[in-house]
This record gives structure tokens, C-alpha cells and sequence, in this order.
């Protein structure tokens, strides 16, 4: 099956970048690692010294787009914002290579040898929306596990992505590889959009970070494998067994430190018998720095003032200062509710109790599982992946926090002696 | 998110099956590994102990069906057939359980302790057609995993498949599972393979076997993750430094063994540099066991009555005794024959020069390269996985032969001591 004739006609543009980001490919998956390295240090300088250029694209943007306060907010670029993105860069630059890594070898009785072996997965394509850096992020963790990337940023950022595009590509020039390792879209139009999703044999896999209507979209018209990083309908439940100060400080952490990213706990739940002593505590935390709740009957029933939960309030995630509470019998009835609302993000234990800890963490249907922590921690860097393309809620791999060693797929290498099969 | 909400009402039959199934997966996923070996030996003693019945179910199909001599033969069960299934699923219950194996562990500096944990995929569907013991293959590898399937086998062997299906359900009885954890469709209808294909949320992911319409129409509707066993389109090639009577019996071993399998090489490439000698001994070698060939403008310049092969020949997987053979210029010229041609499988290099054998490794597309050995090799038991559902060509993982081990997803475990993220 000559897999490249398939889509031969199909939508030029797409096809003609996707053929140079085959190219590149084959010169990126086998170059030295050296090579690699040296392109992220000069991303990392051309970010720093570029700056003025970079903030005048981004002002570009932000005078062209009618954007909610929010919005506005997540896409302004500023020389703080480049300087942290620079020494991500920089931090990958310093990271182990995943290329080439010997991930198992064993010997058969027939004198094979067989070993797996991590090789990039290919041509990635990134679509997403929001800030701009996200583009900067995926074409870097690219670069440091030997894939190609083509990147269609939101059409709102679209100058800055352009401007951070060059960069990158000056960056790749100046290490003796090709700029089509990283690629993108000539314009901002959604037709980019759904060519690459049809790129079936062009491009590898799809990695998708928005809004959900994006998401949704992308994962029910995709013909290419994606991954979907995930909305974060998180949990955290406090069981019976639970250290009540550790609990309170955690579960203020998981809430309140930054509410709106995707690892925030938005439902909370509370262990019957434990709930008349610990919820009121709790909730007083919470509400003295500016947190609202939605509360089921159970624990209106303690604090009858609470707001009633409605079922959509368990299934929304808020990325606000708002908490929903249920009030649950034992572990068992936390799974339930865990398995009715979860997004398979990250759920969160907490407890003295290991053998219940086990227990939670064996049944939870979740990508991460926390035992008294806090679910803010769900982050690659945090993890010690050397950052993320994303957070994957689905079950195939790779799952949770995406990090260079998880961009990568394997071959079988198997080394005979003139073996038969009998 | 409520995930099992958004399928509601469709198609209520697969609805309900897909439910039983999930609420199977949640036991299986956590119940003791004697329980699923039990399984496993309680299923290999009904296999011989049904033998009759078996026979019986599978004399009915095979009277109904109008089936062309290859397919019959592929049909039919014997009690040699049943002995060697059995066999197999022996050797599965003896196999190490993948189920909760720790891959990775590591702590951060902040004191977080990270384990990476294998865990079984959850629910299954399996959409085959041929042979009927690959239900069953499929549902003991399954059992092996911790997973749970969904079974819809070809429809001219559906009064097998029910046979060996009930057997297997007997065996899960009997060890104290339920026998919900392999399903099986209600009747023959293509319904359910649509319906399967658009179960997103109840099945996570789908593995097709079968001709290559089958496995198309399942690629280009599924809206669930698919694994898609690999049409074989492997090459097996002769560099100018192979050792010649190596290469000779290799190549010999990987075209006639048994040219049916997916991993039998279809393609010989050559070095023009031997080729002079090389050529006339292997083709006098295949013919003598009645291959033919069909050969390039190269080869028929040094053996003018081999019959000429035309570009579709080169990405025809014959699966019979026919090979195709190209002159090429170096193994450049053989990788980029086979980027053209190959359908990502197996690909085998003959060489006595190991810096040769590295490049060509590196640089194949495919999810299995060899060198000095056989591409018959190919096959998940041979490689000691413990046997395959199939072999998969995608980029994406599982990449490969795919045994118990390689039906897992992973989750990360976080245990902290109260961290909060800063």
C-alpha cells in the first residue's frame, strides 16, 4: 500500500506542507542529539532577544481582536511571559534525550534478540487556541524528542504565533536543521483545521488544547489519532480517616492557588462521618478568601445556607472560585459519584488510611491519582517530565501529562544469526 | 463531563451490552490474579472438553456458508486446531500478569512520590472475520490483561463463535468471574459493527482483524480509538556485504515458509552490486519450490525471462507463492524503496556490516525491522509476549505485535505527604 499516494489531490496546501514536514522528519528522528540541543538554546536567546519584535506582533493582535477581559488576559504577551517561556527552553535543552532509548531488551531460547526502541512519532500537528506560547511550548517539546510539528495557532494570535514561528525557525537554521521541522498554516482560516484532520498518512497524530467546543470538534471529525488534552472535572475527597489540618490546607490548595487551570479541584467530597466538624471548617476557609459553593442536600443539612448543587453544577467545570460539595458514605459512594462526573483528569485522596488509599487510587477510572496532595500538582513539569503538551484523559497512550518521552513511539529491532522459523 | 451520559438512547442493544461490560471491567481490573488464571486453565480444559460440541457448531457454519476452497479451509476447526488453541491459553495462564505492574518510580525533590502503574484498557471490542479461534485468542488475552471484550466475529462463522464464546463463559463462571467479561454480539448483523465503531465512552477502544476492506471501513468510521491489525507488506533486504548462503536460506525461510501470513516477505530488494551472482541462486532456489516472481527493469536486465513487475505489483501483498524483486543501488536506494511501497509491518535487512544494519534500522518506517533473520518471525508469540491480537502498523502505541502487556494503559500515582504546589 503506497501510503503516500492516498491523498494525492487532496487539499495542496496541507499536502505540500505535509510532504516538507515528512522530510524534516527523516532528518530530525536520525540527526545527533546534539543538533537538537543546540536549535532549543538558540529558540531560547532568539526569545530573549527578539522581545521587541515579539511584543509588537503580539500588539498587532490584541489592537485587531474584540476579546471578553479573559481572553485579552491569556493572549497579551509580555517580557516576563518570554523570559519564563525562554527558560523552559532552556530547561529542555537540558533534559535527556528520549530518541533512541533502549526501552526493553530481552534474548529468546532461539538466540534472537529483541529489543524496543523509542523513535519520535513522526509529523505532529497542533491545533489550538488561547495563548500563543502554547505553540512555542509544543514546537520545543517537538524538537526535543526528534518529531516535526505543524502548528495552526488560534486565528486571534495569529501574528504572534508567526513572529514566535520565526524564532523558531531562526533557531533551527542557525543548529544546521531544516526550518520545515516546524511548520505552519499560511493563514489563519479554519479550512487548515479540517485538512489537517483529514491528513490521514500526512500527519501522525493531532494534539488538540482549547475550549471544549474545539476539542469536541476535532475529536468527532478526526481521521488522524488525537490527543485531547483534557477538560479537568477534578476531585478531591476527604475521607473519614483524613489528618483534618493537612486536609483543609490541601483542599484550599487544590482549590484556590490558581482556579482556573485544568488540575483545579472543582468538586469536593466529604466523608459522612467527618462532614459536621470538617465541612464548616472548610467551608470558612474558603469563603474568607472569596470562594462560592453549590452543596448537596447532605450538606445543606449541616450548613443550610450553602447554595443547593444542581446535578449539571457536579458536571461543570467552573476554572473559578466555586466549589461544588456532596457529602458522601465511605469510599465506595466517592468512587460512584467520581465515575458519574469525572473527566478522567485527576482525583485526590485524602487520608491516613493506606490500605483505603490504595483502595481509591486501584478503582479511580482517572488518568492521576493523588493521595494527600494536592490536584494542582497534575502538571508535567511538576511531574518532572520536563514539561507538557498537554494533560491526555483518554485510555490509550500515552496518558496524563505529555512530556518529550511521551511523544515518542517504539519499533522492534530483532537481531538474528541466520534464525529460521521453524 | 457525565461520560456514559452522552450515549444515551443510542442504540439501545450495544448500550446495554457495553454497560454489562463496564461493570465487568470494574471487576476484573481489581480481582486477584489466581481468579483470571483460573480463568484461563478452567477455559483451555473446556476446549478439549467440548470438543464435540464445538466440532458440531462449527459443521453448521460450514454447511450454511458458500465459501471459496481458501476460505473454508480457514473456517473449519478441528480437534488438532482446538488442542493448539488450547495450548495457547495453558501457556497465557502461566504467563506473568501485567495487571498493577509498577513501570516507572521516582520521587521530586519537593518529596512527591511518582509511580507510573499499568492497567488493563477497560472494554474491548473486537471486530474480526476468518478463523473463529481468533475470538477466542482475543478474549484469553483479554482474561490475561484484565481487560474485558466485546466480541463480534465474522458472521460466516457465527454459530462457532457462539460455541467457543459459551465455553469461555463457562470458564469465567467457574473461576468466580462474571461472564460478562466476554460479550459477544446478539446475532450476525453488520448493525452492530456500526454501532460499535460509535460507542465512544462505552468501548475504548476497537481492534479489527481481517481483509483489508473490513479493516478500511472500521479506519474510516470508527469515532473509537482503533487498533488495526496490519496488512503485510514486508521486505526482506539483500545488501552487497550479506553473507550469500545466510541470505539465501533467510530469504528462502521468509518467502515460502508460509506465504499466507501477514509476515511473509513480498518484496526482495537487492544490491546491484551482488546481484549478478545473488539473483540467479535465490531464484533458482524459490522456483524450484514453485514461486514466481515478477521483477524490475534491473533484475530482468540480468535475468531476462523473469516477468516484467509493474508499480502495482510492488504494493501487492500476494500472501502466495509469488515474489517481487527490484535491483537497487545501495541501501538508500532499498529505504526509499520501501518508504514508497512498505505498509509499515516488517522489514528485514540481510548484512554482515553492522554499521549498515544500524543505519537501515534507524531509518525504517516500520514497526518491526530485522536483521539476519527471518520476517516470518514476526508474531508476538515468537517475540515472547505471550501471543497477539494482532499486529499493529499505526504510529501510535501499541505499536507491534500486541500481547497481554500490551493491552495496558498506564496511571500515574501521587502520594504526598500534604505538598502544596507553590
Amino acid at each position: 500500500m503506497p501510503i503516500n499516494k492516498q491523498n494525492e489531490g487532496q487539499c495542496p496546501p496541507m499536502h505540500g506542507l505535509a510532504r516538507r514536514a515528512r522530510v524534516a522528519s527523516g532528518i530530525l528522528s536520525v540527526c545527533p542529539v546534539e543538533q537538537r540541543t543546540a536549535a532549543l538554546r538558540h529558540v531560547a536567546t532568539g526569545l530573549r532577544n527578539e522581545t521587541e519584535a515579539l511584543l509588537a506582533a503580539n500588539r498587532w493582535d490584541l489592537e485587531q481582536a474584540n476579546l471578553s477581559p479573559f481572553f485579552r488576559e491569556r493572549l497579551t504577551l509580555t517580557t516576563e511571559r518570554l523570559e519564563s517561556v525562554a527558560s523552559s527552553v532552556d530547561a529542555l535543552a537540558g533534559m535527556e534525550d528520549p530518541v533512541g532509548q533502549v526501552l526493553a531488551a530481552w534474548q529468546q531460547p532461539n538466540g534472537l534478540k529483541l529489543r524496543r526502541v523509542a523513535t519520535p512519532l513522526g509529523v505532529l500537528g497542533m491545533i489550538h487556541e488561547g495563548r500563543p506560547t502554547v505553540g512555542v511550548d509544543a514546537a520545543t517539546l517537538a524538537i526535543r524528542s526528534g518529531n516535526v510539528l505543524l502548528l495552526r495557532g488560534g486565528p486571534e494570535s495569529f501574528h504572534s504565533t508567526r513572529a514566535l514561528h520565526s524564532v523558531i525557525q531562526q533557531g533551527l537554521a542557525r543548529a544546521g536543521l531544516p526550518e520545515d521541522a516546524v511548520l505552519m498554516v499560511p493563514d489563519a482560516g479554519p479550512e487548515h483545521v479540517e485538512a489537517m484532520l483529514r491528513a490521514v498518512g500526512l500527519i501522525d497524530v493531532i494534539v488538540v488544547r482549547g475550549g471544549r467546543a474545539l476539542v469536541e470538534h476535532v475529536q468527532a471529525e478526526a481521521r488522524v489519532p488525537v490527543l485531547a488534552h483534557a477538560a479537568g472535572m477534578c476531585h478531591s475527597y476527604v475521607h473519614q480517616a483524613a489528618d483534618p489540618v493537612l486536609a483543609r490546607k490541601v483542599v484550599r490548595n487544590a482549590k484556590l492557588r490558581r482556579p482556573g487551570i485544568c488540575g483545579a479541584t472543582e468538586t469536593l467530597l466529604i466523608d459522612a462521618a467527618i462532614a459536621p466538624t470538617f465541612l464548616p471548617n472548610i467551608v470558612a476557609d474558603l469563603a474568607a478568601e472569596g470562594c462560592t459553593f453549590r452543596a448537596d442536600e447532605a450538606a445543606r443539612a449541616i450548613l443550610p445556607d450553602l447554595p443547593a448543587a444542581t446535578e449539571d453544577d457536579f458536571a461543570t467545570e467552573w476554572l473559578d472560585r466555586i466549589l461544588n460539595i456532596a457529602v458522601v458514605e465511605g469510599v465506595d459512594a466517592a468512587l460512584a459519584h467520581i465515575a458519574r462526573f469525572s473527566s478522567r483528569h485527576t482525583e485526590a485522596i485524602l487520608t491516613e488510611d493506606e490500605a483505603v488509599a490504595q483502595y481509591f487510587m486501584q478503582r479511580v477510572p482517572s488518568a492521576i491519582v493523588m493521595w494527600n496532595t494536592s490536584t494542582q500538582f497534575s502538571d508535567g513539569g511538576e511531574f518532572g517530565l520536563g514539561g507538557e503538551i498537554g494533560i491526555m484523559s483518554g485510555r490509550m497512550l500515552p496518558r496524563g501529562p505529555v512530556g518529550p518521552a511521551q511523544l515518542m513511539t517504539y519499533r522492534y529491532e530483532v537481531h538474528g544469526q541466520g534464525q529460521l522459523r521453524p
